[in-house]
């Protein structure tokens, strides 16, 4: 069966691994042709993956065409800003009605406020799709930690197949139908992973930390579940657990970009030192559009977006998240 | 107004010198005379809150009539499965009907299935009673780490004078009716920080310890349900947000006591070395005998309990945590 994974980052280059230890016969699609090449020759991803072999039977390419061609399935590993220019150049090889998509990129569109789902349909029509989604540091599946994820889908026979596919011995995949929790928990929760990076940035430790993840959470589900999502997959896998490692996790990327910017760095001038996406930058200004949208009230989500798009001193946000008067919970 | 803290420990120090700082009238009991008469002299308590100073003013005394007499609030901060025989202490003393009682421990007792506030009215009737819980690791709460918890009790007005008493701009405090759900997330997170601990001891990382802070929670949440608990209280600060605190702090002394098991070190060789209540042990057995009970489905409790009282290979455990058949969920 052949799969292909378009986009070259660490997470595409982690389940191009996965898949390829599973004996798939894979491809990998990169938007920058000279990167490629250099992939192709050095056969390691430095910049996204460092000291992890790639072997040469996963073919790398440039070439949506060789990417799409006789695919069963195709994995969506773009950033989720860049996702809709990505699929219509997917649309227009023309990708055969069996080929199966699969999301694995976490975001919400700035423009349209949409999920990547809702982007995929638009865009490629009603394909089978299913979105893959959970506590998932790459650096720690290529090393084969013990990993969960969710593999939801409106389409059971495609959730399973994707469960079957992907699951290993240290990979455990759960299905599920809430497209939209899983796709908004796995989303929102680097907006609250700024904020906890920001804590540590503080030098604030572990109680602090805690309660901004729970008060997080909360506020994230109140949002989902106005716009249609299930409560309970907020508190599972694809919410609590991608919330938790992303905050805890030294290698969690948002959360790090909130420690930069709790030590008084500017969000500018962070961004333009990595080459990582963080994605939680994006979302934070299409949560906070969301929660005006639905009128929810997300005290944290606000002050994040404050301070990342308004200048606001994160002290000063944090104070005031904490000050707030007493309340019941 | 008198406020008296029953028990010597990290929390019950660290809530005198909270309350103190507020400007009450602190007396803090401690049962055993000898290591109250060395507080009284040294002024501080290097077995459980090394390097803090305790304040003159506080009174230490190992003298029960003198703690309960005029007490306006007395804090019950003894071990879990020590409480009775306190409370027993503290009937014997005959304390005013105006009295409010305030539990911060955070156990379930093994011979009768019992939450601590179902001992408390048990033996001293029906007394104005609140529980307090949340993630507070003590060490934190004395440096002034920005902290949040939650102040439970059926009668409103009191869990509210509860928080006036407790609030401070770093200490925030919210209200709740839900007293069973308060004190089992408080007590049954113990069990899941035993397994996360045991994922560190095992060499595994975030990914692996999100997954199991997840499912954990899932399980607890399931045990508390069928126990009358809202399910709500268990995604809130009292429940995820003391799970993960406990389950990431260096501090957290149920996932510290986890790590040595990891490694390989026997659970009674490990609780011998340290002066430390591990909660966490003695509740797993609770915790497994409520899951048989109840005919609730708890994985990780089951697996915990077996390497800890049941000589069980944690490696083992933990596999078969990761190997169980494909599912929802």
């Amino acid at each position: 069966m052949k799969i292909s994974i378009i986009g070259d980052g660490g997470w595409g280059t982690t389940i191009a691994l996965l898949l390829y230890k599973k004996g798939y016969n894979i491809t990998q699609w990169g938007v920058f042709p000279d990167y490629v090449k250099f992939l192709q020759r050095k056969r390691e991803n430095p910049r996204f993956l460092p000291g992890i072999k790639i072997p040469k039977k996963i073919r790398l390419t440039s070439n949506m065409d060789e990417a799409i061609e006789d695919a069963r399935l195709v994995v969506l590993a773009a950033p989720s800003q860049h996702m809709r220019v990505v699929l219509k150049e997917i649309r227009a090889c023309r990708p055969k009605a069996q080929t199966g998509f699969i999301s694995v990129s976490k975001g919400i569109e700035n423009k349209s406020l949409m999920r990547m789902s809702e982007v995929v349909h638009q865009v490629l029509g009603p394909v089978q799709l299913a979105v893959l989604s959970g506590p998932t540091i790459s650096y720690e599946v290529v090393r084969r930690m013990p990993t969960t994820v969710v593999a939801a889908s409106h389409n059971k026979d495609f959730s399973k197949l994707v469960q079957k596919v992907f699951f290993t011995d240290r990979f455990r995949v759960y299905t599920s139908e809430d497209v939209a929790g899983v796709e908004l928990g796995g989303s929102l929760k680097n907006v609250i992973a700024i904020s906890a990076g920001m804590v540590d940035g503080m030098g604030f430790e572990a109680n602090t930390k805690a309660g901004l993840l729970a008060r997080g959470l909360a506020e994230i589900t109140r949002l989902g579940m106005k716009m249609g999502a299930r409560q309970h997959t907020f508190y599972g896998i694809s919410g609590l657990g991608d919330l938790v490692t992303t905050c805890i996790s030294e290698h969690g990327r948002n959360r790090w970009f909130g420690e930069q910017i709790g030590r008084g760095k500017k969000a500018k001038i962070v961004l333009k030192k990595t080459d990582m996406v963080v994605e939680g930058f994006a979302t934070s200004k299409s949560a906070y559009e969301l929660s005006k949208k639905h009128k929810v009230e997300m005290p944290i989500v606000r002050q994040v977006h404050s301070v990342l798009h308004k200048n606001k001193n994160p002290k000063k946000a944090m104070h005031e998240l904490m000050t707030r008067k007493p309340k019941a919970e």
